[in-house]
Parts: structure tokens; sequence; C-alpha cells
């Protein structure tokens, strides 16, 4: 079984090709490939497939969950299936249109001087601003200010002054689990660096801190717009790179590297092996 | 570039093969193939390079940690050395002299039904018992008994009922910085399990708890013996999978399985920019 290691902005992912659309994706092979140590590691496996209306698209992006769960999309694997797709010369041009279990997504690609496909972008809509600066009270008479946003999923923007130092492991899981979100909240520590550029972090909700999320960068360039900190274009630095959101007149776009790291060939003897030690 | 991904008891490595002795494992590279996401992820990087003298080994193992620092040897990583030069016929028999920093391992394979290398013995050599039982006192008052052995690296042993609940990563520490360790030591919780099998998890000095170590097994197989639970022969159960352990009349001789993942080659275009990046 081949595979392709790649990462968007820290993002990482174990791509299957499937081009027949024959690969019987179980739930206890994801585990295996994404256990660290034990497996290649991962945040999630796609199965590259052939798209389930060519008219409408070039490609279906079947994506899992490191723990075999489905997902309805992932903006950093989307920009890593448009790059594995142009490289080849699966899908000719510099656009991409990725089917997700949300909808087809438009991915605009740019190359590098290597002619290979260095970024994505990727149109992310309108946020839904809930709340700009909400006063959030905490257990023991602390507050907190937040401004809450949807991507179609939660986010909850904390402003401070310096990410390296923001409390992310103690107040990201608080502010989850706050009964303001009775679902949840993603949320994202943002420190401002002018009126083009923030850092941010990012605690994911159900995961905990990761390297980078697109639709956590979106809210956070957002929000930080609705502050008065920062334009309509905003660099977004981001522990496992930076992404740039543009905010443009029907919503947000976003864009990003997307890297291969390698590529090759999944041993039987492991494949066997570890997927009957995952089941059991 | 070509690679494998190995693993030994959950102990895992990026093997580079090197026929020609012309590969330079410079520092950056090591640091990014084993980060995790943005990498291929390791705890440590081995190059296949030609033996320093033929006559009395069949390859040197060049051992890297994912810190970049130079390594002596790893017990687990030799073993998948082993398997990567007898499943390719680079090595005939089903033994490999494998030449260490620390001198030649001669490393005995064992197969499976499809003629791939499934296990290696090593042997460790006597056990250097130091302290048996001794009583070790505590920050706050409290004292937990320890026995403590060099297997060329320093090892102390806490016997408890049920390692899923042993304080590993609050006593770990304290234990591995205590002042009767003036440089630090490993530390092995090990519950007994029977006359052959005892249950342990490993924390590793300067590392924190990982999921394997053949020292380490080593270490808790003869603690738990010269401490009257087990005899001579002992399967140790680690949270990556099983190592067996047998004290005869010339020492220890542990044995693992080695289990090959992956292989394939790096991207060219990842290597130019991680490696650049993790350099700045």
């Amino acid at each position: 079984m081949r595979f392709v290691k790649s990462h968007g902005t820290g993002n990482d992912f174990v791509l299957l090709p499937d081009p027949d659309g024959r690969l019987d994706l179980d739930e206890h092979l994801v585990r295996a490939l994404c256990r660290p140590h034990l497996g290649l590691g991962a945040d999630g496996v796609i199965r590259v497939a052939p798209p389930r209306d060519p008219g409408t698209a070039d490609v279906f992006m079947d994506y899992r969950n490191a723990d075999g769960s489905v997902a309805e999309t992932c903006g950093n694997g989307v920009r890593c299936v448009a790059k594995y797709l142009l490289d080849r010369g699966l899908v000719a041009g510099d656009e991409v249109r990725v089917d997700t279990r949300s909808g087809v997504r438009l991915v605009r690609c740019t190359r590098g001087a290597d002619g290979l496909v260095q970024r994505g972008r990727l149109e992310m809509g309108e946020p839904l601003t809930l709340k700009v600066d909400l006063a959030l009270e905490l257990p023991a008479g602390a507050t907190v200010h937040v401004t809450t946003l949807s991507m179609g999923n939660p986010h909850a923007v904390v402003i401070v002054d310096d990410v390296a130092q923001a409390p992310v492991a103690t107040l990201g899981p608080v502010i989850e689990h706050h009964e303001e979100f009775p679902e949840g909240t993603n949320v994202e520590f943002v420190a401002p660096r002018g009126p083009g550029r923030i850092d941010g972090r990012v605690w994911e909700r159900g995961v905990g801190e990761t390297l980078a999320s697109s639709s956590g960068g979106s809210a956070m360039a957002a929000a930080a717009h609705l502050l008065g900190f920062t334009g309509r274009q905003v660099t977004v630095a981001l522990p496992g790179g930076e992404l740039e959101v543009d905010w443009h007149d029907e919503g947000l776009a976003i864009s990003g590297a997307a890297v291969e790291v390698a590529e090759g060939q999944l041993d039987p003897a492991w494949l066997a092996g570890l997927v009957d030690q995952v089941r059991a």
C-alpha cells in the first residue's frame, strides 16, 4: 500500500492514494497509521479517492481523525490533497476542486521555482460574529475577555501580550468547557504585532494544543480585525508556520504551505500485525 | 534519499541506508527527521554504514538521538539494523555483527513464516549489582525502596503492585535527580506477575517516560530475580511490547521484535526547506 506523508502548517497527514476507489479505510488501520512510535504518526489519514461527481469535483477527500472517526473536512489537509494531485499531473492547471463531506472546496495553488506546489489558497466563507469582547466569568472569581465566532465550528479568541507566555494548557480547557459554550469551543490566544501581523496559539476542542488550525487561524484574524488591532490582510504566525488571511468582500480566504515529507510503501507484515494489535 | 521507518518494542527509528559511507548525517537533518508533525517523527536516526573493520563486523550503526547528539548504542535499534540487512539479503545467514560506538554487538535473529526477520536476540553482559532494596529518602519525609544496577548505564528499579497506577511521571523525575545518583539514573517501575513474568514502565534519564528500553528491561528482570520474585527467564511486558530476558551463565540476553513500518524516499524540497528551518 502506497502512502505520502504531508503537512500543512504542522498539521500532518498520511495520504493513501486510492485512484480506483477500492481501499477499505478501516478504523483500525487509521488508528494504527496515526500512532506515534508504533505506526507512522499523524493527526489524520486522507484517502485520496475518485470524485463522487466528476462534473463538480476532481477528487474526494475521505478524511479520518487519528482516533479513527470520520471528519467532515480539514483546511490544512485540503491543501495537501491539492499539492499531491497537481505535482503528479493528475489534475491540470493550478486549481483543484476537492470534494469533502462538507461540500466542494476550490483550492488555488502557487508553485515554487522547481515547478512544484508550495502554497494553497482556500475560501473559508464569512465568519459569523457572535460576541465581541465578551467578559467571561471563570471559577475563583477571575474574568477573561473573549471574542466568539463561528467558522462553521465555534471559536473563542483571547487577546494576550505574548503567546509564548499565554496560559494555553490551563486556560484553554477551562474556556473550552465553560457553561457559555454548551457544545464546547476551540480557543485561540492571539498577540497583535502590528496592523498586518498577529501571533497565535490554538487549543483545539477535544484535542488539546496543536501546531496549527485553518479555521482557528481564520477566527484569530477576524477577531483581531473586529477588535481594531489589524486590517483585513493579516499574517498569522502559529507554532507550525504562517498562514495568510485575506478578509475580502465575499469572506475570508486563507493560504498556507503544503509540504510533502516523504512517500513510499507501507510494510505488508506491519499492516497485518499492527492492525490486528489495535483491533485487539 | 531513501529511508526505512522501523521500531523495536515501540522505540522508533529512521534508518538511512548509506552503503557507500558518503552520507553526511548533519545534526540539523537528524532533528528535522525526528520532529513529529513537521518531519517523520522518531526517537532517533540510524545511518546504516559500511563496517569500520569488515573482518569483525558486517555494518556500522551510526546512531543519533532525536536532539541530534551522537549516542553510543541502542539495543532496540540494533535489532532493527539486523532485520534491515537480513531481509534484503545484504548479510547471509541469521546473525549480524553490528559495530556500534560501544563495540561490536552480535544479533541472532529468528524469522517468521514469511521468511522475514521477526525477532532479534542480543547479549547485554552481566549486570553490575549496586544496591539491593535500598531505602531512599524522598522530600517530605517519604521513603521508597529501589534496587540499583548498572547495565553500562545506571538504573533504579521500584517494585509496585500495578504499573498502570505507578507514579511514573511524578516519582520518576524525583528518583532520577535524587542525590544518591549524582549523574542521574534511569528509573523502572516493575510489578511481578509470577515466576516468569513482570510488567514494567520506564522513565528514561533525560527523556521522560518511553514505551520501551532494552537496558531498562534487562535491569527490571535482573532486579526482579535478585529480589526473589522471578527465575532467570522472564517476559517483560512494556507499553511498547514484550521483551524476553534470559539470565544465563555468561550474562543477560534480551530478545524482542524488530518491525518495519514503511520504506520510501524523503522529499527533496522538504529536505532543503526543513533542514534550513531547523538550522535557523
